[in-house]
């Protein structure tokens, strides 16, 4: 993983640019140091000297820290849930398609492994922030949803739906983040089996 | 949770005892700092601090950083893993009760909580250090084998018991993980669902 955002290269190289800095570069070096360190060490301070800008420049795009992170978890939120849902209501793909997709995440190489980065990063700030902790279970509450509702097409009660829907989650996420269990035949073996024993 | 263990407010209380700071009482205030903020903040001095005596007196127990970051790791697989494991090999009980123990797990009120939140902290360490991920992938691999030893007792091949195994751990960690999904009737009912599914 790199040190720092692509964005921050840019504006190192191009000094002049530097005012070109978006909000969404922060919330990357945000993200960033987040996932490399931990939340104490996103600060102001830290990020602007990534990013070779002033700490005053910050606050053209965010009123405080608190923003900051906000908007850091709504664009994780919004990335990684809300963007992934959209794609899948919009494609044409049948309920049996769409899990297979679903199970298939963990498998994405290099994005897979970052996503799970992230992942891991966030929910350790969210065991004690209550902030975070809300996105967390905001996040977790719609990709239960939405997988519920896969079952659901494919002929399950709601309430099986539900539970199956839990199982498929625990999966995809522990896929991820322990993809270092077993070889990728026993890791794809291991997707054929969850897959098949949910449509029992 | 506390701030400090319990260990190191008796040595604040009675300061001629602080000599008989014992190397789990380093570990333990290690484990405090790296779950409330991160491995980074792991430091000799803030742990001295926060125990209350000298930077110096640390190293009558560890010869560096990383002796304290080796032991805390072993101390985490021990405690959570290999002592667990000891005891239900110990007990009378079947395959089938054991079974009913690991799902169980997630259960136990705050220290399951604690624990989950002590998992959260090193896995989201391990993803960017080789020891710690070494010691994760380690406590991983001896959880899975161990749920796969019950399954196999179960009447199950030892290929159907890994895939088992795997899909059971998910749910353990991510049941413990998303406490916060669902009320307690409906995680009973998770449970119990994982629990005859895994059998089919």
């Amino acid at each position: 993983m790199s040190k720092a955002p692509a964005s921050s290269t840019s504006a190192n190289e191009t000094g002049n640019n530097r005012a070109q800095l978006s909000p969404g570069d922060w919330v990357e070096a945000a993200l960033e140091v987040l996932v490399d360190k931990s939340i104490d060490s996103v600060r102001v301070d830290v990020l602007a000297k990534g990013l070779n800008v002033t700490r005053g420049s910050f606050y053209w795009h965010f009123k405080d820290r608190d923003a900051l992170l906000r908007q850091l978890l709504t664009t994780w939120r919004n990335t990684m849930t809300e963007q992934l849902i959209d794609r899948f209501e919009h494609s044409d793909a049948n309920a049996e398609t769409l899990l297979h997709e679903l199970l298939s995440l963990p498998f994405r190489g290099q994005a897979a492994a970052r996503s799970a980065s992230i992942e891991l990063a966030i929910r350790a700030w969210a065991r004690r922030d209550a902030m975070a902790r809300q996105f967390v279970t905001e996040v977790d509450a719609k990709r239960l949803a939405y997988s519920a509702q896969c079952f659901v097409a494919l002929g399950f009660s709601l309430h099986e739906a539900n539970m199956r829907a839990f199982l498929l989650y625990s999966y995809v996420i522990n896929e991820s983040i322990m993809g270092g269990q077993g070889t990728e035949q026993q890791r794809n073996q291991r997707r054929e089996f969850v897959h098949q024993l949910l449509l029992k």
